[in-house]
């Protein structure tokens, strides 16, 4: 029996000790990393000399850009330290929970690069046939590697953030118009968060050392500045206002049940792609708008694992940093209630979406609040629980 | 007569004190902030009692991050200081004066986020004729909005820094194909190094506060890697290997004198992209390959200036933070031997640029070294040089 006091502890709840991700609290002794345990959050500075020298650090910091850089064997030493001192049946000295609910937590790292990818199938060819209605919706290349462009690091932040309503250029019956976005929409994706030794070309196998843990991601999106914009260098404006993050990052190893086999793409793969363990995950999301439960997005189906995603983006020499994050890419199933943006949930603004309330959406209003989060599978029959990213539009 | 006995230091040359370039030197006492005087390098460090208490620290420090977060009154105050010292007759006590050649520079900010315009015309009609053969070259939102994209922040390197030849995917016969790309080129670009307070929505008046200085940009490009992966969202490992950029930043206030009106679009402009002052630049930039100077690219007729570009890249919300920095697009003029890229240079590969020693290139064979200079009208017919940026390609 746990010292820790919260029934969401505990191997059947998402927040159990399978799961204990990580974050960063804002403090009056300033920022603190702790560990979300149920619905609470361990400060861990407090408990640093339960730790090996090697460790006590990375606990005692004020982000997690130290244990980022320290590596998967330090990833793990720590996760399984953790693990016994949750689990023992006395609280360690200096051991204080605090509800989720009366802390304020804040961007847990630094980001480098950001990468945002774009590998459900599903959604890419929902977008292709709406915004290039005249051609193939699926691009040739698009089997072939996991298509994905650099994104803004400086304008990702935490879950919670306030999204301020872009405004920007868009089309118009005589040329462009400025104001507002009249077509703000989310994405719901899974971000990876790297760390481990500064490397480039980094192998499908080892690129689980590279990566430290999974968010969930949101990349909130303009569509009438991107539609506009985005030919041919790709989308800017219409991204780079605000990507919001979890405030809590679980290590990859809480994944390890849920690792599944990505779909063969019908062809074979060029060898950098190949993959000799599965990484794709067993992810399930949930996508809530003003709290009307609108998509639940089935990750399984992604046609490319983060190693591949990694392997990708450094085959041409680029080396990977810890701090920098890539996003999966808009995860979109088969089925309309499976789809992972308004943009498709809506097609295009055809089809509202109707609300618990009675009310109708097909783009953001403001006022909006989306509440996205995601579970997997854990070990002996557990489920893993990805901490949410939520955000509320406010008018720009 | 000053006290500095350099030939290259007087307002006849290009590096003389209407100049005064920052850059960052690796010395045996670490990094540390030095001012680029004729052929010399002065370090900082040993002169910071000259300063006032607000600037010591600045030019104290192992970086220019504390200088760029600093703002425009003490990037002004700093420089007049700095025009005083390497004015005066007698060395100030500690000055010492270190030949470029015996020196090592490193990369002298942190880079925050990398965007990359496209604000030539001349370059983006030829890229639009060679990639997309059946379309008209410029697509119709060129003209209304500094097209841009976000590049890899973490893969920018100092010049000198060796380029080694990225791998990756390109279209093949049968499906792509792997390996070490065959069309190697370059972009010779104008880049643009932020600083001052964060802000978001930076107007084209407050701009030139949020502009710390101006280097010369290399923004190395594998044209056979990109033109398979670029559709649809932009540019990716086609450019992520490397961007080099010169190690001496030269304050925007050395460029009064080279101020220019941007050229008309023809249609009126949107109401954010209007300048109340000119901030187009009269830089004349030089090309060399292997020794062969191959091209002038002309800097004046950029469609967008850096405060117009400045202005775009935030009026979605977006902030920007010091040590951002921004590419201007590869700069190419009307001329064949004004274009800024070897993809046009040898009209993708059809046209061969013959070189000095009898040689002829269509890309870059390692071994390759390319140099990138620009000048710039200086005040009172001065001229005002931006250092070189150079980079060898060895093979991947």
């Amino acid at each position: 029996m746990s010292w820790i006091d919260d029934p969401a502890f505990s191997p059947d709840e998402p927040f159990g000790p399978q799961t204990l991700p990580y974050g960063v609290l804002d403090t009056p002794d300033g920022p603190v990393v702790a560990v979300r345990v149920g619905d609470h959050a361990l400060p861990l500075r407090a408990l640093a000399g339960e730790f090996s020298a090697e460790l006590a650090p990375l606990v005692a910091a004020g982000s997690l850009d130290p244990l980022l850089a320290a590596g998967r064997p330090a990833w793990s030493a720590l996760r399984a330290r953790l693990r016994e001192l949750v689990s023992q049946s006395a609280a360690p000295p200096g051991a204080e929970l605090l509800a989720l609910s009366a802390v304020t937590t804040r961007l847990p790292f630094t980001v480098g690069d950001y990468v945002d990818f774009y590998s459900s199938r599903h959604h890419a060819e929902n977008v292709g046939r709406m915004f290039r209605p005249d051609a193939e919706p699926l691009l040739p290349n698009w089997t072939h590697l996991p298509v994905g462009y650099h994104g803004r690091s400086g304008t990702v932040v935490v879950s919670g953030t306030d999204v301020v309503r872009p405004h920007g250029q868009r089309r118009g019956e005589h040329g462009p118009v400025f104001g507002p976005s009249t077509r703000l929409d989310i994405e719901a994706e899974v971000g990876f968060v790297c760390g481990g030794p500064v490397a480039g070309r980094v192998s499908t196998s080892s690129a689980p050392d590279h990566v430290f843990g999974v968010v969930v991601l949101n990349d909130w999106s303009a569509r009438d500045i991107q539609a506009w914009e985005y030919v041919p260098l790709g989308p800017f404006l219409g991204k780079s206002f605000a990507t919001s993050i979890s405030a809590w990052v679980t290590p990859l190893e809480a994944f390890a049940a849920a690792r599944v086999e990505v779909p063969d793409p019908g062809h074979p793969r060029l060898d950098y792609l190949v993959e000799d363990q599965h990484w794709g995950l067993d992810l399930t999301m949930e996508v809530r708008w003003n709290g009307t439960t609108v998509s639940r997005p089935p990750f399984a189906g992604m046609a490319f694992s983060c190693a591949q995603q990694l392997a990708h983006m450094t085959v041409n020499g680029a080396t990977v940093r810890p701090g920098d994050l890539f996003g999966s890419g808009t995860v979109s199933g088969p089925e309309k209630r499976q789809r992972g943006s308004f943009l498709e949930l809506s097609w295009g603004g055809a089809e509202p979406v109707v609300l618990d309330d009675g009310s109708t959406r097909t783009f953001l209003e403001d006022g909006d609040t989306v509440v996205i989060t995601a579970t997997a599978p854990g070990p002996d029959g557990s489920v893993v629980g990805l901490s949410e990213v939520v955000g509320t539009v406010v008018g720009g």
